[in-house]
């Protein structure tokens, strides 16, 4: 399978030594890489017979700056459109930052892949939260395949487990606790007694939360998580502005104390459910009790909550945080796809 | 696609309702389900253009007995034999009861089948737990898929949550509460303070609990979904024999009380873990604290636990229990396989 990075940060990386180091096993499976492309901001590696990977993961070890490795052409000459026009790829892995107003330059880039019959998985979930439903029928018509399982938790399969784990069935509501950040900030609260402030204090301490954490804190995050599962997995074609989104911001040691005595814990719901025939959606907290399975979520621990009508509930729990399963779910994509899987039909 | 339907039990009659009901969400998805046989144990209905669901859902409105359903042919000659020769079905369902010291009659359906060429999916564990290597061989060497999806949990996706929503990482532990009846038992004696004895009568006045109470309160069902996930997952030939099986006749009141005291329940775990290097296997019970995914599954619902190297913790649990479940977990396999997974590669 010959394949295009395009966008090579730490989840890029840690893919190259994930396919690396698990050769052997992808090779038993009828899966051979020859990873063709590596494209970064300012340049890319290529070589048409395939980069030599323990060449090229050793030299990550001493340097960062990957136009500085020489495979034969000109690192500045080596770019998307140069990737495009060679068609010598069958799948691209989109690895370029989020950007959830344009989309860009992922949009552009997943757009003219599948335009031009190229398999497309992808981490980024800028031009999925804008564009699912025009990206799944182009790539219908090409028939080809788009892999986006990374987008909505990374390691955590709640695409899968929609799509595949209830085949079939038909969806009545989603429910998630999908933002590991305020994960961390209501245990902080919880177990230290500490109020909001002090707890994205220690959370942006320990590089939990960002500098500006309003994208997690306020619910944002688990809003477009929210939205790509229900788009995908309840065909709509809903926006962020159809959202009620509230966060995590006002919740006072007061509330914690008086969930406490409740025996219940607040988690921030990311919902979605079926109500006289409309689709509602809503993200805020939740005061949920043990009996509820989204109740023992916590930490970097992510999950997703289905109710169907034939299969009943399912609940789905874990992914670990970090670069390499993020890494490890565009992997999960790359073989299920290759395992004859049409998340495309 | 063409399919004959083995074995006519509560599950069978669920399915075909079933497909019934959906037909249109599974047309929109290119699924134009034939039912050419419908084979009880004493005789059956066929119709080489499709048997009449619509009639034949009717007629069974009134009648159990599914041979004085009249369709052309009479109902004591159409049988397995017949539906192999005629060799005018794509996929046999295969919902004979469980045998798990033979696995038959399943064992024969699967294996026929599978020589000639025939897709199988099935609900029966017998075949499954006894010869799932040699069956999964076979099925490859005639480019064949098998679904065994029910096998493990019924609508609890086990397998797919291991082969798919982890495929390629490898799997160091797979742990499992995947029996209703040892769920009901546990919680009767927590929430009454009753003895094991009393918990049992009431789970047997209830229905939950069988006459013969064995197979699940000492382990051994437990034992076999973990046997069939391990040897599925794992890739290893292991047999019934290889686990150390403990059921939960001896637990006391005593012992609830002070698993309650220091805020812990007891499960019945079937476990398998690598330790140095080999494959240990256990059903024992378990007191697990709560912040255990484990700790919640109570009643009806089933969980399995799985942990692997590349994409951390994942536990799935839900699976509603009754012949529609269970039905539509054979139809998801069925659907699976039609959007071109390979369960067999």
């Amino acid at each position: 399978m010959r394949i295009g990075i395009v966008g090579f940060g730490g989840v890029g990386r840690a893919f190259l030594n994930l396919i690396y180091n698990k050769k052997n096993k992808l090779e038993s499976e009828g899966i051979y890489f020859q990873v063709n492309y590596i494209i970064g901001r300012t340049g890319g590696v290529y070589n048409k017979h395939g980069i030599d990977l323990h060449k090229f993961i050793n030299f990550l070890f001493d340097e960062k700056d990957i136009t500085k490795y020489c495979d034969g052409g000109k690192a500045e000459d080596i770019n998307f459109e140069l990737m495009l026009n060679n068609k010598d790829i069958d799948l691209m892995v989109e690895m370029t930052p989020t950007n959830k107003e344009t989309g860009e330059p992922g949009m552009t880039h997943i757009t003219r892949c599948l335009e031009n019959n190229i398999n497309v998985v992808t981490s980024n979930k800028g031009p999925i939260l804008l564009a699912y439903h025009k990206l799944y029928n182009l790539a219908k018509a090409n028939k080809v395949q788009l892999g986006i399982g990374c987008t909505t938790g990374g390691a955590l399969p709640s695409i899968n487990g929609g799509f595949i784990d209830l085949a079939g069935a038909d969806i009545i509501s989603i429910e998630g606790v999908l933002n590991g950040t305020t994960n961390f900030i209501l245990k902080e609260m919880e177990d230290t007694g500490c109020n909001y402030d002090d707890a994205l204090k220690e959370a942006q301490r320990l590089g939990i939360a960002e500098t500006n954490p309003a994208l997690d804190v306020e619910g944002f995050d688990t809003a477009s998580k929210l939205l790509i599962l229900t788009n995908v997995l309840m065909n709509t074609e809903k926006t962020m502005d159809d959202i009620f989104i509230e966060g995590i911001t006002k919740l006072t040691p007061h509330d914690i104390n008086r969930a406490k005595s409740m025996n219940k814990k607040y988690k921030l719901v990311g919902k979605t459910q079926i109500l006289d025939n409309k689709i509602e959606m809503e993200v805020k907290l939740q005061l949920l009790d043990p009996s509820n399975p989204l109740y023992g979520v916590e930490g970097k621990n992510k999950a997703v909550r289905y109710i169907s009508d034939t299969l009943g509930e399912l609940t789905i729990m874990g992914g670990a945080s970090g670069v390499t399963p993020a890494a490890a779910s565009i992997l999960r994509d790359i073989i299920n796809i290759n395992r004859g899987y049409k998340f495309v039909k």
